[in-house]
């Protein structure tokens, strides 16, 4: 199995290191970047390019991983091939290659990537979907071979999976972000949260968020929690606070 | 050493267990509710109560686990004694218990409880304060029994401290709630986003959120922001969108 990475960045990358251990053979990366597309070139031990026309014309598969505003840009640029053509993006319908290309699918791997972390692919769910039986037999087989978790869903499922994702991932991390700057600016080490942050996560594998919410918000104690906003300087903060604790007052009212 | 539970609640169940196991005595829990007195004592092996004039005069430590609205009436009801007074509350100061009894202090264990979930107390980060250099001796030693991670804290950095736990704990728990509410109306298994969950709050153990963010927020893609916020039916779910995407974009801009 030849592979063609279009795109190198934190998925890209991840990704096709993972291909690369699993025994696929990626030939080439294309990135608009020449630093980039050399450096995980360099790790994956293959050429590299950064003109769109100079992508080879017969590995078996081209895996698209860009940017939304990227990706039907380099889609239309690629010369169209006999390969099976995937993008890995959430958001992005099945769709986007028609016109492009006959052979196309996506492959979705639920996980929060940076280059230089190292994730067990084998526990990332991945999401596939193709546009004829036979490659997504084929797209599952790819996938198997990545991850133990291996589920087909629609373009229209995957658009909320990616948005619940967003909420999980990028939106959890960024109330991280928040606490870890209540502590900064009172010279409070920020890693005294991580045993709450581990455990917060841990609990949910044994019973729903809802089950495990604890806190002043649940009753939306009016007096705790005038007296907490009085604590935050900022204002987007502020309303941050009072928006959620009332979203949880609301979640747990009407359970 | 002695010890008196006032309060049976989530945080009042997993300390006083910690304490039994760590090789306290706890001689006897009052609760408002005498299901709840039992239950705990139960577990404990000891005596309950639900009237505060029957609690004993002479033990060594009362733990005053309570609701911040309940804490003040209980401490004025309790009649006073040589026993040292502690209190558990994030959000209260120490100075709560002054007039009612010379030996007091705060024992704050960072971390989220519930009754029926066992969690490694050695791991908790603990943060004490008392009225004299000889209680704060006593409560650290005491401490040092169930944790490893002892700390002394100002009631003043303390609300603070708590703050950033109601960001990182309940916050944090209730975006993962929104986010299996996305996939239930789309029955799609919340069980999927679990690796998503775990790996967002390892990543942060090696570098600062910050540096741990991805996602269409960070440079604020109004097309992928727009089409994600049309998916939300619900108006409090796209106001938390909108809100937190502006502050993800402005957060990685300032930085």
């Amino acid at each position: 199995m030849n592979v063609v990475f279009i795109g190198s960045g934190n998925l890209a990358t991840r990704l096709s290191l993972a291909m690369s251990e699993a025994g696929m053979s990626v030939r080439q990366v294309y990135s608009r970047t020449a630093e980039n597309a050399e450096a995980l070139a360099g790790r994956l031990g293959c050429a590299w390019t950064t003109t769109p026309e100079e992508v080879i014309g017969d590995a078996d598969l081209y895996v698209f991983s860009l940017k939304d505003s990227a990706l039907r840009e380099l889609i239309a640029r690629i010369r169209p091939n006999g390969g099976l053509w995937i993008h890995t993006a959430g958001s992005m319908p099945l769709s986007v290659f028609e016109g492009f290309t006959s052979r196309h699918g996506v492959l979705y791997p639920l996980q929060t990537f940076s280059k230089g972390r190292k994730v067990d692919f084998r526990k990332i769910p991945v999401f596939v979907e193709a546009n004829s039986a036979a490659d997504e037999d084929l797209l599952v087989r790819i996938a198997r071979n990545l991850s133990d978790d291996v589920r087909l869903l629609s373009s229209d499922q995957r658009k909320y999976l990616h948005l619940a994702a967003v909420f999980a991932c990028n939106f959890t991390n960024h109330i991280y972000a928040l606490a870890e700057k209540i502590l900064e600016e009172r010279h409070i080490p920020g890693e005294v949260l991580l045993p709450l942050i581990d455990e917060t996560a841990a609990k949910i594998h044994a019973m729903s968020p809802i089950e495990a919410q604890t806190g002043p918000a649940i009753r939306y104690d009016e007096n705790v929690i005038r007296k907490q906003m009085d604590l935050l300087a900022d204002k987007d903060m502020r309303t941050i606070y009072e928006l959620i604790s009332r979203n949880i007052h609301k979640m747990a009212r009407d359970e």
